[in-house]
């Protein structure tokens, strides 16, 4: 999918949520197991047909699929496909964390981009230029790089200071992968619990999209991430995945994630108005 | 597996080899796919078989099972069965460059230490703490952590030299690390193509495991890293993964990884025996 793709998406839907499928076998309402063999992607679709009018993109977090073995791999699998053939207007990442050097990175793009319809990875930066670029190679693909997470462990690292530039790592990571791609193939992970740091995020990235982690479940507040995060095209991706996937986990789970859906894309259409967007 | 009897093997076997199972559809020997439908599993099984007495570890990089899909997966729970049902003395990492939010890195650890039978998995640092902990619940098990890698695009970030410590980030993770565990749960991955590195590394974990890649095919040289990194409990795990698992793309290929495997053993033998360790 191009920018300008996801931008028009954006538009359309009035919308830039993503929704996270952290589908959990302990959290996905019980009386789903009484009724199928197929309990965990008969949830992901479920959640996928209620959610997908108020979002532009779907974010499978992988751990929770291979957490299950074989079964959850092919879940997955089955999960990429139904949205990529029902919903061909939707972003779909793959929140894998990959990256290693290059000859192994280049098997992870094609597990991600060659033998599945992913639009995107997530991608960690510490291995440097070779454990990323070979993601970029694939037209229309998208490297989701960490750049400042949305986790307590984000202050071990990602904030020292460079003894030479004076620039935090997260900001070195933002600049030095300025060469490795441009704003049409890579996206930054930027938490929203660090709403403030948009701004100085956005004078390294102007026109990147950034895959906005942490509102919600995690305390990010959606008015702040807007404030500092849009740009003309957008530029934000903001995920939610418990407060909308595990709304309820009774009958009623679908109805109460549409509704959580809807009142954060009720949200973002007030933001975009206000922005001047739509 | 403990500290202890890990040496203890690395003592009865004279070797602290790792063989990497970087096993690739492409580069296995042809007439395997003449011979049987489990061509990559059979592979496996005879590297495994010609050199678990040379070797101590073995290191599955998960990108070539997950690039084949369901059923590289599956080959990879059968080969870590396989390799512990049979040779239960071996150390099995999954080498897999995972880290993640706490609650999803709790999945990872599940993944490879609950539901499948690795000793260790390697991890990135970049999200600090909470991204590396769950990994370091289970009584036995290691966490392999990512510090100063083999690859071009280490020198990207892993170097970059800190404003208040004047510490390199590299340097920064082994310090800030010694907090999240100990030299008997935590081991680092140090490239072997900056063996006069290891003193320094070596000042900040005098102790510590360090599983060093990049011997071989990548330039490193055994005695350099010896030189450096031996510890009087041994503290390397020297990888070496397409030199021998490729040694030949024939029907001896079974005989050339061993010779190859037996090179690498008696070289080692022989720095064991230098060191006193043997």
């Amino acid at each position: 999918m191009t920018k300008q793709e996801l931008f028009e998406n954006i538009l359309r839907k009035k919308s830039f949520l993503c929704v996270g499928l952290d589908t959990d076998v302990n959290k996905i309402p019980e009386h789903l197991f009484d009724e199928s063999d197929d309990a965990i992607f008969e949830f992901n679709k479920s959640i996928i047909d209620a959610t997908a009018d108020l979002c532009v993109a779907f974010k499978p977090n992988l751990a929770f699929y291979e957490s299950l073995g074989l079964e959850g791999w092919e879940v997955l699998e089955r999960t990429v496909d139904y949205i990529h053939d029902n919903y061909p207007d939707q972003f779909i990442i793959a929140d894998a964390k990959r990256g290693d050097i290059g000859n192994t990175s280049a098997m992870y793009a094609r597990t991600f981009f060659g033998n599945m319809e992913f639009d995107s990875v997530t991608v960690a930066p510490y291995m440097g230029e070779d454990s990323v670029t070979p993601f970029l190679t694939y037209a229309g693909k998208w490297v989701t790089l960490l750049a400042l997470t949305s986790n307590k462990g984000a202050y071990d690292f990602q904030f020292m200071t460079d003894a030479v530039t004076g620039e935090n790592l997260f900001e070195k990571v933002l600049k030095t992968s300025l060469n490795w791609g441009t704003d049409e193939n890579i996206m930054y992970v930027v938490g929203a619990t660090k709403a403030e740091m948009l701004s100085e995020i956005r004078k390294i990235v102007p026109n990147h999209f950034l895959l906005v982690p942490g509102v919600g479940a995690q305390g990010g507040s959606l008015e702040e991430v807007a404030r500092y995060g849009l740009t003309k095209c957008c530029g934000l991706l903001v995920n939610s995945s418990r407060q909308i996937i595990y709304a309820s986990s009774e009958k009623n789970y679908v109805d109460a994630a549409r509704n959580e859906a809807k009142k954060v894309q009720v949200e973002m259409e007030i933001l975009l108005k206000e922005a001047g967007l739509i």
